[in-house]
């Protein structure tokens, strides 16, 4: 499968690219929850735009101790979320939307606290079949970029970042 | 206030000598805690070295309604926290150890679960009169860089993160 490097540089604008998307849908959220741990630095990004706070929810195929599990589920959730959630614009985020199981299963969690909207930011989505679906609740989804089904390599997960960095120039030559 | 500016990729390798220094010191986490929402990326850079999973807390002087209140509080903190961090290894990250107050809450917090052990890894530890205090629970304390009294700009607070680089490479001259 052909790999995609990004920088964090890259990575920044496309989370500038979705706040401008999001301030200019009207859609003006009260909160942040990002989605544990991809979704982290985008949502931390989107905060330096957007001025919200950022709550945070971990889910996963793992649980703590590293065993593995046939669904996702929460390693981490909001305390209180009926009372933190209710009324609110919500804004989830995550780096990106690949089977749409994490984000189904997201969705569906928050729709049950009766927010006032619920939309979705990713930096990706890759056009693939989805075995995951939205919800009819969701509003809106902004999406940074739109690829194939590649593998995507981000800048968090490198153990080098001068050869992530090295790797996304060479690919995109005088684009970065 | 001085300014000091730093790209994605000097975080990138602070976390990265963190991880070093945690794995060298023989400290090795069951788990990572990140306070929010300065440790966020931090701490999701140690995972990729260190290989733990993360929860989150969120820390502010201000609350979701952004009312300013006088005293640090708990935005978001560990569902079921106890039952989590019982007998674990917790490596705490934060992006600045400035005032020491936010650490000395969220450690006295946590060493309230008795975990097994406690340790804390800041980016930057800013030399000058703490308010806060490491309780003695507190084992380690991992830094990545000690510095002065400087206003610290991180890239994920740039509005224009092509001028945080100019400004970065500007400041440092040929080093970064």
């Amino acid at each position: 499968m052909e790999k995609l490097y990004y920088t964090y540089q890259m990575i920044h604008k496309l989370a500038q690219s979705i706040a401008g998307q999001v301030t200019e849908s009207g859609f003006n959220p009260d909160v942040i929850v990002a989605i544990g741990t991809g979704g982290f630095i985008p949502a931390r990004i989107l905060r330096t735009y957007l001025g919200k706070p950022i709550l945070a929810v971990g889910i996963a195929y793992y649980d703590l101790n590293d065993k593995p599990m046939d669904y996702p589920r929460k390693v981490q959730w909001i305390e209180e979320a009926e009372k933190k959630l209710a009324g609110k614009r919500i804004l989830l985020v995550d780096e990106v939307d690949d089977s749409r199981v994490t984000l189904e299963y997201c969705t569906k969690e928050l729709l049950a606290y009766h927010p006032a909207a619920l939309a979705v930011a990713v930096l990706h989505d890759k056009h693939k079949e989805k075995r995951g679906a939205f919800p009819p609740g969701v509003s809106k989804v902004f999406v940074g970029e739109a690829l194939g089904d590649v593998w995507i390599v981000y800048p968090w997960d490198a153990h080098d970042i001068d050869e992530q960095d090295r790797n996304a120039a060479l690919e995109r030559g005088a684009e970065t």
